[in-house]
């Protein structure tokens, strides 16, 4: 998922912006639930959103810049408190280039239960190439949610969080924000169709027909 | 359903685009899923939406042109990957001058279980004229969405897919648009109701008089 | 519920416009389904939404204006086909000055069922003092919506029609948008009691509490 | 709950019109029901919404200022018809310095059927660092709605009305709007992980660890 430019820091910083404006738009994220960060490997930096802030008010440079310990070293305010999450889950995943944290309502709702979300959909087989997993739920010291998080991060780029939320990822916080919002759409999607019957996952060589097509024809290859 | 006044090519990407814009609006797409596309029979070309780009940056210059077998004649950017689809049904249906392809969450909840939409309101009897069908699901190699939609397609001018989304169609785009919004619309309604008890579906001989009185009487003869 | 003031029939048509507009951006309407009017009863005219037209796109001037009869008497676009519908209500209840028609998804999901909503909730006391009551199904022919509504028709300012939609009434057209949002506010809030469970109706006599304060009590008597 | 800074009357203001307005624009209030107050204990003055005036048309000067015995002494307009609740809490509750009534949808779905709310989430904990109560139904006279929300209220700074709506509290108004939609939020996530299966609220020392770490560590020391 590892991005082949190697985007400016101001540039990441705007993407992060982006992410975090673009969680509360599309509705994914109340109040001051969920936060967006980015990672510049080369830097040694993470940006992230700073704890508690609205997020219509936010601006560029009011994100959080911090390294890899969490130690803030641009920004005038605190970082989100789940910033050793992101930090945990960065290291341990170098592909991981953005990272998004919701309680959105319709993944959240799988989440309470601790189920997964199979691949009822094409377009979860397109977007994810498997079903959404959920991690057992854990309390917040330490790195448990980091730990729980990465041990349960597959081929897709989601993992739920029993009783507390989601995660999503990508190569680029603008990645991680596509990811966050095509869960919520397809956690909608089969949470209705789940009220109705009883759907069923689709064979797993035909999630990978869908999710081979999306990822290989799919997309403009210059930047629109 | 073919239009009687032959728009310009102009004409028809202005159309094209707002049925783009108009599935983003209205809710029935998410990030880049779903296309709009329509036909100019007498060019022998066909407008619809690039591939992977944001509808709310997308503009008029940004649509691509292909003749029909697919070809690229104008605009820079890739076409939708579910171009083949659209030139199938075209070739097969000369009715139809506007397609829409979306994954709306409602629509495709009932896709999902692979259950069509029975007429259970007056509404779906005046738009569909008909109950709206689902077609088994396919894969997504060489023309199965295409062949598994034409099959499926009757009175009402919308299809489902199983596990996958819905088709809508027009002469237009905007009659496709018209037909995809109220898919949406009649879809979210019928499952509210199947939630709380056992709708039924009208008799045939009623659906007919709705669709009658609505394809005689409704509208303006000219053109608002 | 007969106002005071007569308004001109300028200030009605701005009225019905508004209306019209309002349950368009209040999402009771989709496309074009649905209609608001008002009547001049000093002038013996009805003013109503034009047939087929975007809601966005309507100007006061391009509202329809008829005699008691139905015969356009000013404006360029014919009326609403659900117009005899209006003119029927209109004429058995001289206590209504503004008739809203609409397809609203959650209070059409209780009429897809012939079921009525019953008090369940202070809301409905203080705004409908009564449950709000389904018509059976009828199908379009001559005055049968009309009957059907009028039939029905006891304290709710409101009327659920089978397999169809809802009618909402007020002394103006003002007063019907209010009940029309009120009606698919308290439908969604008792559609999502009765998934969860089995709510229970107020009885009676604290229908009449609430009623009784919400109609003596509230609201400014000058003009905000 | 009491803050530290003592905001002039002027500020108290604004934050009670902001507080309106946001109840408003978060779809937690339709047409006029609901209104959000704040005191000024100093002064002796509770300022809140007038009755049945339009959120969207409402300005900070339209607001009814009154003394703690609900008599108005700023402002053209009747306050609230729920104004003696509020009043009868603030005088109860010397820490609650915001109040906001609604008829939310997904919280009041809970109310219609007598529910509280159990700490099924993260969120829960976080914000509400229990159950959610839902007091028992009591009809509009004296100050019945008041003494019902006080004996209920305990640790979580909300309180569900049986078939009416929700209370929520805050040391300000701003505050109290945080709990008014989170509280909606959260009774979204919880009905729709209720029609999927049987969520199991956190035990009681979970939900202290987070509550603990969301009033402890969260958000920023200087204002933002």
């Amino acid at each position: 998922m590892e991005s082949l430019q190697v985007p400016s820091l101001e540039q990441l910083r705007r993407e992060v912006w982006e992410a975090n404006l673009g969680i509360f738009r599309a509705g994914l994220v109340t109040m001051h639930s969920g936060n967006a960060s980015g990672i510049d490997r080369r830097r040694g930096l993470v940006i992230i959103k700073p704890s508690g802030m609205d997020y219509e008010k936010l601006r560029p440079a009011d994100l959080a810049v911090t390294d890899l310990e969490g130690r803030r070293v641009q920004g005038r305010w605190k970082p989100s408190v789940d910033l050793p999450h992101h930090l945990y889950i960065y290291e341990r995943r170098p592909a991981i280039g953005g990272i998004i944290h919701t309680h959105s309502n319709y993944a959240t709702s799988f989440a309470a239960l601790g189920r997964s979300i199979p691949a009822y959909l094409t377009a979860i087989a397109d977007e994810f190439g498997d079903e959404i997993p959920c991690a057992p739920y854990v309390d917040n010291a330490g790195d448990h949610v980091g730990e729980a998080v990465v041990k349960c991060l597959g081929q897709a780029p989601a993992v739920l969080l029993a009783q507390h939320g989601a995660f999503a990822f990508g190569s680029t916080p603008r990645a991680a924000f596509k990811a966050a919002v095509m869960l919520e759409d397809v956690a909608k999607t089969c949470h209705l169709a789940l009220l109705l019957g009883k759907p069923r996952a689709l064979p797993p060589n035909e999630v990978r027909k869908w999710y081979g097509r999306y990822h290989t024809t799919y997309g403009q290859r210059k930047k629109p």
